[in-house]
C-alpha cells in the first residue's frame, strides 16, 4: 500500500529522519572519543546508502555485515534500509565456512567487515562468488588492504547521499538474521519493516526509554538486530554508546563517564559484571538493564538489583525479533524480600504491552496447558513480531508454523497468574528413570551456592536411569568447592532424583552472545551413543 | 488482512485484553469510591458489548454516547469496539438540535446518555427515528425513567459477555467524532483501529506513561476520544481516575488522594487550576501534564511548571486523532529562565516520535515556507494519525485533503530549528489599555445569548486604548438582536473592559475546514494601520 494522506507504511527508517529533525545537534552515537550528532549520524547513513547504491546494490539485494558494536554497525541498521536493501548481520564468532554458507544462502552482494575479522574473510572469499564487493571497516584493528575493495571511511565522503528513504511496503523484508544453528545449517529469519518498527517501540516502552536515554551497546548488534534497540533508541532520540567487546572495567567506566541509563545483555554478562574485580565499590543506581538470551538465575537478578539497577527480564527468540515477553512487575513486588523477588522475576512473564497477544503454552495437540505452574508445554507465539518465515526454506517454515503458531522449542509451565516460566529447551530436558528434570531448575538451585559463579546442567548417560544430571560448575575464583559439596547443597533443597550425580569444574563453552552451549557439553558426554530427544 | 502467525491487525481492543491478563487485580478505573480492577473493567466491557449485541447492534452499526467522564464513558471506548460497532461520542455542551443532526447523520442505532443530559435527550427523540434504543446512565444525576429504554447498570448484569473481540481489519472504522462545527453542520471525523492504536502508543511514549501511571480525566472523553488516552492509559496498565466536571478543588483533592501522575487538559483548565482559591499552598511535583486544544500562553506554562509539574505542549486536531506535534524539550532548555522557557515551550513543535512524519507549513502552492520564524503558512499533515476522511462527506474530505495533505486551517510559522508555532490564534488576543483580553472568553459569553448563532471577536483600533474588542455576530435567523443588547448582555456577565465596544452583524469569513478566519476580519479593520502583535 502506498503512503498517502492517511497512511504511512511503518518503517524504522522514519525514526532516524525524525530524530535528525528534532535533535540535530544531540549526540546520537558515541564511540571512544568520537561523537556523532544526529545530523552527522543521518548524514553518514545517507552516504552509506549512496555508497551501496554506487556499488550496484539495489532494492531487495542483500548486504552482509560482520562487525562488533561500532558506528558502522549502527549505520548498517539504517543505510541499506534507506535504499530498500536487506541487511544480513553476521555472528562475529562464526568461522569462514559458516559465514560462507550464510553469504551464499542469502545471496549477499556485498560484505562489510571489521578488519578484526580479516582472517575469517580471507578464508571465505574463494567460496563466495556472489559477493561482488568487500568493504573493510578499519575501526579498531589494523587495516587489511590485501582484501580487495574500498575502505568504509573513505567510501562515505565520496558517496552521493540518499536524502530520501525509499518507500517500502511495511511487510517488505529489511533484514535476514541467521540463527546460531546448533543443529544442521543456520536458518535465515526474515524481518520486515512493520515488525521491526513495532518491536522497537515495544522495547522503548517496556524499558522506559526517552530522549534522555544513553544506551550502552553491551548486546551484540548482530544478535536479532540488537533486539531492535538500534531502532528503538533512535526512535526516542537517545544516545548510542558503542562497545567493541565485553570488558567489565570498560563497561563501568562508560556507565560513569557517559551517564549510561540503559543497557541490554545476556545473564552471563551480568555475572561477569558483578564478579569482576572492577565491580569493587561500584553501584548501578539509575541504570535500567534488560536481560534476555537465557533464563537468568534468581541469584543474578537479586545481585544486580542489590547494586541499584532496575532489571527487566525479557524472553524471546530471533524468530520473534528478540523479546516477546517481559516479567512485568506487579504492584506488590517491590516490597518482597530480595530472594523471593529474584525468584519471581526469573520467570519469563507475559506478552509485551505492544500487543503481542499471541502467547500460549501448549501440549502436543495445541491445547493450552493448565495454568498450574507444573504442567510442561511448548511455548508458541503469534503476532506482529513473529518472523515472516525462514529465508528460502519453506519446509523449515512450515514446520515452525505448524498449527498456525510459531513453535519456540522452549518448554515452560504457566503459573496461575498467567506468567510463563521456562523449564528448558525441549532438547535440554533430562529424562531420568521416566521422570522429567528441568536442567534450568537444577541450575537455579546450584546458582544459589555462594561459591558458584556459573553452572550448566545436562543429562549424561547412565546404565540404570537412561540419563542423570551432571553439573558443570565455574566456581568463584579462590573458592575451594568440591563436587560433594555441590551435590549435598542440592540434596538439601530439591527432590533427590533431580540432583546432579556428577559435577565437573572448568570453563563453559559459550556462543558469541554469551549463551552457554549445552549441546557442546552434551555431545562430549554422549559421544558414540544416541541420546533420546524429547519434543 | 486476517490475523495469522506473523500478522495481527492493530486494534486498541488488544490493550485491554493484555492489561486484564497482566494486571487483573490492579485498579483500572476509579470513580469516587468505586474502584474497578482490570478484571472487572474488562468484565464490564464484555457485558456492555453483549448488551449492545442484545439490543440489535452489530458490526459497523453506530452507537452514540453523551456523557461526562464516567466509567460508562470509558467502557464505551472498548465495548462497541469489541463487536465491531462504531462509537459516536457526543459533545455534552451541544443542544438537542445539534445532537439530533449528528445522530441522524451518523445513523446511530443506539444512544447511551448520562441522565445529566436528560433534557437534551427529551428534546431530540422525536427528531431521531433511526435511534432504536436509548440507554440511561444514572451516574450522578437523578434517573430519567420517562425516557423509555434500559438503564445502563441494570443492563450489564443481564448481558451475555462477549469474551473475544471480533477481528477487525486495522483500517476499519471504530469511531466517528464530530467536529465542534461552529458553523454550518458538524463533520464526522472517521477514526480507524490502526490510527487509534498508534496514536495511543504515541501518547504513552511522549508523556512517559507506564504501569505506575495514575491518569486523571480532566480532558473530556468525548473530545477526540480523549485524544486516544483511554487506549494509551489502558495499554500501559495505568489507572483511570474519572471526573464528572472541572472543579479545581476536586482536582487537587484527587491528585493528592489518588496519587495522580498524569493529566491532560486545555490551557484554560490550567488557568482555572492555578487561579483557583484551592491552589493556595498547593504543589504539583511529580505530575505530568499534557496541554493542547488551544495555544497555551507562556504565562500558563511557566506558572504550572513553577508549581512543580512537567508540562508537555501538544498540538493537533480531531482530524489527527488529537495531538500530532509535541514541543519536544531540547537538552539546554531546563536551564533557561522561566519566562524564556515558557515562551519557547508555547511553540507547537515537531511531529511525534511515533513517526508522524508528515508535517509541513505551506503557502497556497503547497510549497514549504522558509524556516525563518516569520513567514506564515498553513499547517498541513499526513500519516497514520490523519483521519480516513469525513463520514459520508466526500466533498468536504476532498477539500480537506487537497494536494494530498490534510489542511489544518491553522496558520503558523516555522522556526529555523523546525519547530512550528501557530500564529492565527495568538493574534486573537486583544490588548486593550495594557490588559489582555481573550477573544474566546468574550465569544463564549456572547454565545450564551439565546439569539446568537455564531460570533467572532477581534481587537479593532482605538485612539485611547490602542485596541478594543469588536464582536461580529451571526444572529439566530429571525431574531431581532441589536448591538446594544449584545453589549448589555456581556456587561452583566464579565468585567467591563472585556466587553465589546462595537458590534457588527453579518456572515463570518471561514476556512475550508470551517474555522472562522479572524485575520480577515482584523485586516479589514486595521487596513492602513499597524497592529501590535503579542507573542
Amino acid at each position: 500500500m502506498r503512503n498517502g494522506v492517511s497512511f504511512d507504511n511503518l518503517n524504522p527508517a522514519a525514526f532516524l529522519e525524525r530524530s535528525a529533525l528534532v535533535y540535530p545537534g544531540k549526540p546520537a552515537v558515541i564511540h571512544g572519543e568520537r561523537i556523532y550528532s544526529y545530523a552527522e549520524f543521518r548524514e553518514r547513513v545517507c552516504r552509506l546508502a549512496g555508497a551501496l547504491r554506487g556499488l550496484g546494490v539495489g532494492r531487495g539485494d542483500r548486504v552482509a555485515i560482520l562487525s562488533p558494536n561500532t558506528p558502522a554497525m549502527l549505520e548498517a541498521k539504517f543505510g541499506p534500509l534507506r535504499i530498500g536493501a536487506v541487511l544480513v548481520p553476521l555472528n562475529t564468532r562464526l568461522g569462514s565456512r559458516e559465514i560462507a554458507y550464510i553469504l551464499n544462502h542469502s545471496g549477499a552482494k556485498a560484505l562489510l567487515f571489521d578488519t578484526e575479522s580479516a582472517d575469517t574473510v580471507r578464508g571465505l572469499t574463494a567460496d563466495c562468488p556472489g559477493v561482488e564487493t568487500y568493504v573493510r571497516i578499519a575501526d579498531g584493528a589494523p587495516d587489511a588492504a590485501d582484501i580487495a575493495g574500498p575502505e568504509y571511511e573513505s567510501l562515505l565522503p565520496a558517496a552521493d547521499p540518499v536524502e530520501e528513504p525509499v518507500e517500502l511496503d511495511e511487510r517488505e523484508t529489511i533484514a535476514i538474521n541467521y540463527t546460531s544453528g546448533t543443529t544442521g545449517f543456520p536458518k535465515g529469519v526474515v524481518f520486515h519493516a512493520r515488525g521491526a518498527y513495532l518491536n522497537a517501540l515495544g522495547e522503548a516502552m517496556e524499558t522506559g526509554m526517552n530522549a534522555e536515554t544513553v544506551y550502552l551497546w553491551t548486546l551484540p548488534l548482530f544478535h536479532c538486530n540488537g533486539w531492535c534497540f538500534p531502532w528503538g533508541v533512535t526512535a526516542v532520540g537517545g544516545t548510542h554508546v558503542c562497545l567493541r567487546k565485553i570488558d567489565p572495567a570498560e563497561i563501568y567506566r562508560l556507565i560513569e563517564i557517559r551517564g549510561v541509563t540503559h543497557l541490554c545483555c545476556a545473564p552471563t554478562v551480568l555475572t561477569a559484571l558483578y564478579s569482576s574485580p572492577a565491580a569493587q565499590g561500584r553501584r548501578l543506581d539509575g541504570l535500567t538493564i534488560a536481560t534476555a538470551g537465557a533464563p537468568p538465575a534468581p541469584h543474578v537478578i537479586r545481585t544486580i538489583e542489590g547494586m541499584g539497577a532496575k532489571v527487566h527480564h525479557l524472553y524471546g527468540l530471533t524468530e520473534t525479533y528478540g523479546p516477546h515477553t517481559i516479567c512485568a512487575e506487579q504492584p506488590g513486588w517491590s516490597g518482597l524480600a530480595a530472594a523471593e523477588r529474584g525468584r519471581i522475576k526469573s520467570r519469563q512473564g507475559v506478552p509485551y504491552g505492544i500487543a503481542h497477544t499471541g502467547l500460549r503454552v501448549v501440549d502436543s495437540d495445541m491445547a493450552e496447558v493448565p495454568w498450574d505452574g507444573e504442567t510442561l508445554g511448548e511455548v508458541v507465539m503469534r503476532g506482529n513480531n513473529v518472523m515472516t518465515g525462514y529465508y528460502n526454506d519453506p519446509q523449515a517454515t512450515a514446520k515452525a508454523f505448524a498449527g498456525g503458531w510459531f513453535h519456540s522449542g522452549d518448554l515452560a509451565v504457566r503459573h496461575p497468574d498467567g506468567y510463563i516460566e521456562l523449564r528448558d529447551r525441549a532438547k535440554d530436558i533430562i529424562i531420568s528413570g521416566g521422570e522429567n528434570i528441568s536442567s534450568q531448575e537444577v541450575e537455579k538451585v546450584i546458582m544459589d551456592h555462594p561459591d558458584v559463579l556459573e553452572v550448566s546442567v545436562v543429562g549424561v548417560p547412565d546404565e540404570k536411569w537412561g540419563e542423570v544430571p551432571k553439573a558443570f560448575v565455574v566456581p568463584v575464583p579462590g573458592a575451594g568447592l568440591s563436587a560433594a559439596q555441590v551435590i549435598a547443597f542440592t540434596r538439601e533443597r530439591m527432590a533427590h532424583f533431580k540432583c546432579p550425580w556428577h559435577v565437573a569444574f572448568g570453563e563453559l563453552p559459550k556462543t558469541a552472545t554469551g549463551k552457554i552451549q549445552k549441546f557442546v557439553l552434551r555431545e562430549r558426554e554422549w559421544a558414540g551413543r544416541e541420546k533420546r530427544i524429547q519434543g
